[in-house]
């Protein structure tokens, strides 16, 4: 299969550094990460769990993506985002599906990743990420 | 850390073959098992990626809480399940630490595994599923 991990599910929350406290503390779990991705308007903390990880997002910018969802929803799972080797054929095999691209291209994410979101209307209601992550 | 993966991302869906399909003509996966959990009213897809799983649950009964979840939110990201060696220990861990648990004591779930859900008003508002597994 062209995605062959999940590499990880973001949840958003209002305040980063509040969450991060409560999961160590009730889960033992810290942060590998914590990181400002401008592009994005967020700030994500990064919690590897097995071979997946956990990313906390909080929003910096009043008209974020991940601010708007915040205040449609509230705190909760945002998306999930799968590891890809090529992130350009896995957009144009999407493509050629039908799928509904957020990004036709690819961007740069967290990490230094090249990322693309599909849209949630696309599938299941569910935000997708792409990111293109050296062969594990 | 007492949970040691993410055992599965579940995602409610309206029609678990429909969907499946979808996943497999866009994303070229296909599920590991499909199950009636006569218990929780659903039917689940397990679809492996990598070291963990996406789950599609599809409700068999109106009152089903995935029935309500898709009711008040439409198709989605439902869930989220770690793995745990103990499951007694998670829960009573979280019990000590103030957790708002919805199952104080495990049942039986897909798999024949033993789960236990905490609230989602718990954290972050995430619904999160303990998933007692071998240790991999």
């Amino acid at each position: 299969m062209f995605i062959y991990n999940i590499d990880h599910v973001a949840i958003a929350v209002h305040d980063l550094d509040v969450s991060l406290a409560e999961y160590e503390r009730k889960y033992k779990v810290t942060p590998v990460s914590v990181e400002t991705i401008p592009d994005q308007g967020v700030r994500e903390a990064m919690i590897a769990i097995g071979g997946s990880q956990i990313q906390l997002l909080e929003s910096l910018e009043p008209d974020s993506a991940v601010e708007r969802f915040l205040e449609r929803n509230g705190e909760g799972l945002h998306h999930i985002a799968f590891a890809v080797v090529d992130i350009e054929k896995a957009l144009e095999h999407l493509a050629s599906e039908g799928a509904r691209l957020i990004d036709a291209e690819p961007r740069i994410g967290g990490g230094g990743h090249r990322i693309a979101f599909v849209h949630p209307q696309d599938l299941t209601g569910t935000l997708i990420e792409l990111v293109e992550v050296d062969d594990g």
